[in-house]
């Protein structure tokens, strides 16, 4: 692994793998759904969900996102831009539902979210940028959770586990850092820009010092 | 206890319960609110959850509810209907935050329970009557859930749990069910239409067959 790769493991596998691990508490064989798959969290998702037995679902803007999700550990990708997208899942995944969410973008999907979880589903909430209307009774019905994550809420003890189970990971070869955008650091403004006002990553973004 | 404290047990009382213990995890000394205390459910869950070690707040809509509620568990009452009350509860708790909200009319209060939260706190929807605008971010920074809880979900295995423990609730004697408005079966149309338009509950309603 090059220092490229490496400069793309710390925030996105660190945060995918708590995601999965701590706060979606997930089981090989359950089902999840990156929701927005393509960036470096959502990849880093996609090969730490694999890897660990479970069904990967995950959606991307593009075409080329989608490829990138299809190569990373997603089972089936979807084109969230789609109109009948969620129609699609639904009926891929059939009565039984998604048993977790890891939702990129909680103000826009949230609602969506609920209706496609399953019986005791969790939407883990990675990314969000405003408000938006939920029906809170959709969580009783099937008893679901909606459960906010933050990487620097971990314990020391927390990040040593993670440290841990990747570097297993990069041992047997599933944990592959895929390099989006690459930006000299004097463009770090500019990187900014793209990253928040940009559509469809894929990859992680790095920074070059030269 | 006599037939209509009988009555005023079942769909309460587990209901309370398997919010508290299954859906929150509560443990002793974390603070709990129930947002809408004086009702069944409310009071159960102040009942329970003062028996099992919890600091607990509550909330009714008129100082008679706040005395029931002061009677049944609370260690603080507040009226949801003075404008300020979701400050007076800031103030009360410090800081901190409070640990678990049970919540029983989440499309009207779920934002303002976000806001309320310690760090890993919960919000355990109990009822709710439409659609509510909530900021997800808001779960993010405190890693804060919001669980759906629905009795009818409960395995043979969990009732007879919960039946157990009410059961010894009985013997000691920290469950005393609160009977509110008693009706004839025969008006059990006006009944239904009272409990949804009405406010202020004190106590379950009940039914009588004679």
């Amino acid at each position: 692994m090059d220092f490229k790769q490496g400069a793309a493991i710390g925030i996105p596998y660190f945060t995918a793998y708590r995601a999965l691990m701590h706060s979606a508490r997930v089981k090989a064989g359950e089902s999840v759904l990156v929701h927005g798959a393509s960036g470096g969290v959502g990849l880093a998702a996609c090969q730490i969900a694999r890897a660990h037995g479970l069904k990967v679902l995950g959606t991307a803007g593009t075409e080329e996102g989608q490829n990138i999700v299809l190569k990373n550990g997603a089972h089936q990708a979807f084109n969230h831009r789609e109109v009948n997208y969620v129609d699609k899942i639904k009926k891929y995944v059939g009565e039984k539902g998604i048993d977790v969410v890891i939702e990129m973008l909680a103000n826009v999907n949230l609602s969506k979210d609920l209706s496609l979880l399953s019986c005791g589903g969790r939407v883990i909430i990675v990314g969000s940028r405003g408000p938006i209307e939920i029906v809170p009774r959709e969580t009783m019905v099937k008893e679901s959770s909606i459960i906010g994550v933050s990487l620097y809420s971990s314990t020391k003890e927390e990040f040593q586990q993670y440290a841990a189970a990747l570097h297993a990971g990069m041992e047997i070869g599933w944990l592959k850092p895929v390099i989006g955008s690459q930006y000299p650091l004097e463009k770090v403004a500019q990187a900014h820009e793209n990253i928040i006002y940009g559509s469809g990553t894929t990859g992680k973004m790095i920074l070059l010092l030269q």
